[in-house]
């Protein structure tokens, strides 16, 4: 390496330190901006996402200061020294808002925002894009799976095809959010106190040549014992020697069950099950694993395969259906040169990419007799729907599907994570997280939580908000014709 | 966070060090054993792979040792304090062989070999794979994608969608090594020396409510200046501010271009290409970006987009189409207890996953008539076929499919990174990597290297090696029929 990797503030794209340089030249770098972080479609055809990477967040922001060999290498780069003077002074003064970790969330709206001086805002953007989407893509991810076990274990296998060491820890981290009971990876039990799970390899029994002897010196040292049946037959090989091995051992191990980890996982999964059975051991578990995911699931449940256990690896760690989130975090609202704040859209060659402008809040609206959401209510900053009676709820695009509300909670999604510079949160602990997001999934009515074609849950926008939005439009297209 | 991040130690999987500790108490730890590590399939349909991770891979073996963090986690797992001990004095002492950073990779072959005792050799697995497979991964789309744009620039511009930051550095350094020839990545510029490469987003024209002034204010800082037009029209607004502001500063800056990130991207460039043209800009450039992979890339080619530049980012960044390679690590010989290595073999209920038994050598089979390659050539550790005249080359399962080979060289892929627990290996510069891919892809024929339904290179067994994975098979199938 050619510097010491110690700060992460480089960990952006280079166009960000040149717009901070173009308004730190030109004496805007600290007028006020308002930048929105949010998706546009849900993953996986999900109908809904669960929110994570909030607490690396909030561990970024407290490192947000440039190292003296970031600095060096910008200046290698060609930058210069009283550009360079203002970086190594830079902090984050700025206020950030925040759902809480774990929340349940939906496509265009504002999952976290941000308002603080322009330049310092769109530093941030980069790394606040890499953590959100890859964690909230896995909590989602997660989330589905759980939903189709209901109660049984599923734990997080995946490390060996993760998509670095990164992806590894902080994706079952996210698991862990989304519903997950526990992870093969000892780093992230370590870091996160998320449980840690896993007995032997296949490589074992070929160290001992046999599995008979492989599984006896396993028990001989773990009390707990699951034994990995597939490594030479399943059926004529495997579940016998570890049904044979439980029975000599039963007095002095706990024989918790076997793990299926190829070849037909009903099939396989029914039969050991019958045999482990005959031979007394009701309560032994069955444990899959090998590329499983929601749509694998699913299939051996209308099977009915005799699993207990799901390990999911590869396809819930790098989301394999669809690897990327596609988070974005967009200029809102902007101070003036008079100091007045203006907000701003940007219009696009692909409808969807428009942006929404102003300073928002997110309501979630809850009907207070079935205590479920109706919706979600995107206002502009001096609204709340609090104080009115009823409230109209109405598609952004087909405005004409739309719903009269009253006797409604409105709740504020935002959190303040951090006010004027001040780290002013406290995170909740891992487990208070997980907690979280199964709680907040029990407002929603089911029809928006199965895992094929889910109802569209409405995010919808006050009056006022959706006036302003059509005016801003009507504004650039008349700019544009004048020009 | 529970505990300081001070180790990788524990970035594994919590069987590895169950069977560690199992082997520790029955004393076989030191036992001598052999581990492959290889993929069993080429991802994306590629005729070929570009193999990275070595870098990082030995910067872990440097710290392979357990932190004082580790071992109070560990102790609070329930691991006793004489397994501890032994751990809290593990270093690596064995021997690890590797491809040369950049090779060209096939399915089956040992990019990896491993030969340390058994405890050790099995406490790497998990870290390896995880680097191994996504540098892999990457650095073969990045492949595929320099193979269709040819000499065209083409840039890394994916953080912000990566699976979280280890992805996006070490990613966009496997890119490079796949032939990239920038990151946007400033992180990843400083610690690999990558090139760096952006100007300005969509938010500095919204700061700056129209693109003239936003235009005029890079333009002021900045000498090269690569304008991005869609943030409100292209060709009505985006472009026409461009040419502007390029032929009103023309003395004082470079203009190289302008970015489209939106929209139909065949008609805009053509349209742009010719709106410049006619300004006088004919050596200005056509950056695109939005989502491009290697088959939009083709697209765009064959509707004579006109494109000089290409930003790749969520596509390349995560593998999209297949965002995980299954490359795994299998031990092929153990040492017994009498002292005599044993190789071993693994079936599975899918075979694919059957293992090839015994310490093993890659040879590259390189004719000296022309000078390209005529297979890859697996043989056991004692063959060296640069000592026989010919050889025969044959395919694996369709073993009628063969060929007689003479007059080559067979080169040995495999280097030493560790002897006996020293690091003996001296890594290239990442530009030499890199060089080292390009160089090395130049032997192979282009029916391997072509995008779509490239042909199938021979990764053969010598017959030495196919009659002992043969014989395996059958012991194996004895053995479970007398049980």
């Amino acid at each position: 390496m050619n510097y010491i990797d110690d700060s992460l503030m480089l960990h952006t794209d280079l166009y960000q330190i040149n717009m901070a340089e173009t308004y730190w030249y030109d004496d805007v770098h600290q007028r006020n901006a308002v930048f929105d972080l949010y998706f546009r479609k849900l993953p996986f055809g999900n109908g809904y996402g669960v929110y994570a990477g909030l607490e690396r967040i909030i561990e970024y922001l407290h490192n947000f200061r440039f190292s003296e060999s970031d600095l060096t290498y910008l200046q290698e780069l060609g930058y210069k020294e009283d550009f360079l003077d203002y970086l190594r002074q830079l902090r984050f003064t700025g206020s950030l808002k925040s759902m809480h970790e774990g929340e349940v969330v939906f496509a265009n709206e504002p999952i976290i925002r941000v308002e603080a001086p322009l330049a310092e805002a769109q530093l941030l953007e980069t790394a606040l894009l890499n953590i959100v989407n890859y964690q909230t893509l896995i909590a989602t991810k997660a989330s589905r799976i759980r939903q189709l076990v209901r109660d049984n274990p599923v734990m997080e296998f995946g490390t060996r095809r993760a998509q670095e060491m990164d992806a590894a820890v902080w994706g079952t981290r996210a698991a862990y959010i989304g519903g997950f009971n526990a992870t093969s990876n000892v780093r992230a039990g370590k870091l996160f106190g998320i449980p840690v799970s896993g007995t032997h390899a296949h490589s074992m029994v070929q160290a001992y040549r046999d599995e008979y002897t492989a599984f006896k010196k396993y028990a001989e040292r773990h009390r707990e014992c699951v034994f990995l049946v597939d490594t030479y037959d399943t059926l004529n090989s495997g579940v016998p020697n570890a049904i044979k091995v439980a029975q000599e051992l039963e007095d002095t191990i706990d024989f918790k069950g076997i793990r299926i980890d190829s070849g037909d996982l009903a099939y396989l999964s029914k039969e050991a099950r019958r045999m482990m059975d005959e031979a007394g051991f009701k309560d032994a578990k069955i444990y899959v694993s090998n590329d499983l995911d929601e749509y694998t699931i699913a299939s051996l449940q209308a099977q009915h395969a005799k699993i207990d256990v799901w390990g999911i690896g590869t396809k819930l760690i790098t989301a394999y259906d669809q690897p990327a989130l596609g988070a974005v975090y967009k200029l809102v609202s902007i101070e003036d040169e008079h100091g007045e704040m203006v907000d701003t859209i940007k219009l696009s060659g692909n409808p969807e990419k428009m942006t929404t402008p102003g300073k928002k809040k997110v309501y979630r609206i809850i009907n207070k007799g079935n205590h479920h959401t109706e919706g979600d209510y995107l206002t502009l900053e001096d609204e709340d729907p609090n104080q009115e009676e009823e409230i109209m709820l109405f598609h952004p695009i087909h405005t004409y599907y739309k719903k009269m509300v009253s006797n409604f909670d409105a709740v504020n999604l935002h959190l303040d994570i951090a006010v004027d510079g001040d780290l002013v949160y406290e995170c909740p602990s891992l487990l208070q997280v997980q907690n979280y997001a199964k709680s907040q999934l029990q407002l929603f009515w089911d029809e928006y939580k199965r895992t094929n074609y889910p109802a569209e849950y409405p995010v919808d926008l006050s009056i006022k908000l959706w006036n302003s939005k059509m005016e801003h439009i009507e504004n650039v297209k008349k700019q544009l014709k004048q020009d």
